[in-house]
């Protein structure tokens, strides 16, 4: 591993109006942090880029405190115990956590998301499908979505890291997965990887013809991370009784004041249907189970994932943006330090 | 009774866009129909005026096809048998169903919606409290509300037939009722008959600072009968894991296309909540049990109602449109018989 004498950190140094920018960051050098008593040094390999990251930065009400200016940019992080006064976290551990966007953390056993036990597959899967973005899709489609064998269940974000994590535990669980994407190269990487049923590209100008066409027999879960005009072309399509996940609102840059769309009460009405909105952070007790089906599948080969990992702390401050520019192909990382050299 | 010589039908002349007005309608005669074998005659006493028959005629997409031009007005009814083929529904049955905007009809016995057996109770309930208005107040709260005891419950057109009996329910169940209606009127009427805890004049000009101020610890429940800029200002309310149930769009003229609002998918995100669309007639088992509730609720004097009655057929061509325009106190019903001399 990259030893690092000091500790880059990435601050944030502006609070932005809608999606942070790299010029809403600023990397620094600081001291490497001193062990505690009670305490462990985190030297942390991949820090993690969320879409949700655009929330905990901006100002308007979200599920957690704004990141104050001048502080670490708050992130998921995944790393390798490196110096420990815990007994049960011993140099070596593989842990997450939410350790921001730096070299090193040092962390209470508390601030310890999780200790990774399945050390045969990649450390990096503990921030995508072995982390919130697998825990998302698997509990919004279990317990919010419901989806019965037989059911075609839509996700928008298909290609990404939560999209494509459900779009294939749909089509597990007995559903047709049917996808949407923006551009040739993701709708593919949505078929010919993640082999959905069909897939279609919201920037192509038949978007909505290519929907009714995919959804001929309608819509009966929609599993929805963008908001916006995707969600309203498939709202259009609900199944009587369909259930509409509300995990994430990437299409939206600004939620301050609210954009405006179609009105969606009468199709709840009409179509008894239901939308909720969930956060993934509330439901700890659910990710075991989550992630053992998930290891298991991946272990059997019935479930892939793609990364995109940047090469260096370097590449944080513009990684957020890029993600709403459409860019990744599968969950984005960066990568910060070598496992093999801990 | 009134007897009639010939059967008076309100007839729907032309398809309206959107609020059906008188002009729609037409009152013809035409002979009493003659009972047929396997069926009874059902001599109509009240006849029902509901905010959802705006549905039931306009072309657009709903729950039922629309009513044929030229056809009887669909509704509900509540009369009495006065001519019987069947066994179990001799003369003099209280009966409900959907009997039309008519006389008489003559029906089989599965067209009975119910015979009312609370004959200790006016007729005129089971077409409100005792009949759909009750049942879907009672389902929509208790199975999609699910409110706990200490939580606020914030209720859309509160003086009308359904609201007024979603918040006498909220409170039986030991929440705090906050109702939300047109003019001072119904105001007084929601507070001084219904004993909402609050309520609020959504016509008022400082509609949105008052609501904040009786909803100062947020909204738990919210059982939506307007949609539209009622429903968005209690939507910014909405406490952690609320419920909204979506039970009607009075406010909302016409759906083709769907009018524009503020998005709603970030509520539901952040709050961690849900919306849910119900139509009652889906929920025949859950019928029973409420009508009990309700019956007992009724004869022990905890739960009120107030009818608004519109003597005789010429009534009806206006009726609907008039419940839009809030002229109402109450559950509205047109009166076209007499119930003691039948």
């Amino acid at each position: 591993m990259t030893t690092t004498a000091t500790n880059r950190q990435v601050i944030l140094k502006e609070r932005p109006v809608g999606i942070p920018q790299a010029r809403h960051f600023e990397i620094v050098e600081r001291p490497v942090p001193q062990l505690a008593p009670g305490t462990v040094r985190v030297r942390n390999i991949f820090l993690s880029v969320e879409p949700a990251m655009r929330g905990w930065v901006n100002a308007v009400g979200n599920y957690s405190e704004p990141v104050a200016i001048g502080a670490v940019m708050r992130s998921f992080a995944a790393g390798v115990v490196q110096a420990s006064n815990v007994a049960h976290l011993p140099v070596g551990t593989w842990v997450t956590g939410m350790f921001g966007w730096q070299d090193h953390a040092v962390v209470l056993p508390e601030e310890i998301g999780r200790i990774v036990e399945e050390r045969d597959l990649p450390l990096s899967l503990s921030l995508g499908v072995l982390g919130i973005n697998g825990a998302a899709a698997h509990y919004g489609l279990t317990r919010i979505g419901r989806p019965n064998p037989g059911e075609t269940v839509v996700v928008s974000t298909a290609a990404g890291a939560v999209g494509s994590c459900v779009g294939q535990i749909a089509r597990i669980l007995g559903c047709r997965a049917v996808g949407i994407t923006g551009g040739e190269a993701k709708r593919r990487l949505c078929l010919d990887t993640f082999h959905f049923d069909e897939a279609v590209d919201y920037k192509a100008p038949d978007f909505e013809e290519a929907l009714a066409r995919v959804c001929a027999g309608g819509v009966d879960v929609y599993f929805d991370n963008t908001a916006g005009p995707i969600s309203d072309a498939v709202l259009k399509r609900l199944n009587r009784g369909a259930r509409v996940v509300v995990c994430g609102t990437a299409s939206i840059a600004n939620w301050d004041p609210p954009p405006l769309g179609p009105r969606v009460e009468r199709h709840l009405l009409v179509k008894r249907a239901s939308m909720q909105g969930f956060v993934i952070f509330d439901h700890k007790e659910c990710e075991q189970e989550a992630f053992q089906q998930i290891a298991s599948w991946l272990r059997e080969g019935k479930l892939c994932h793609v990364e995109e990992i940047l090469d260096g702390i370097e590449h944080a401050p513009d990684a957020i943006a890029g993600l709403y520019r459409g860019e990744n192909l599968g969950k984005r990382l960066i990568q910060i330090g070598d496992i093999t050299s801990t």
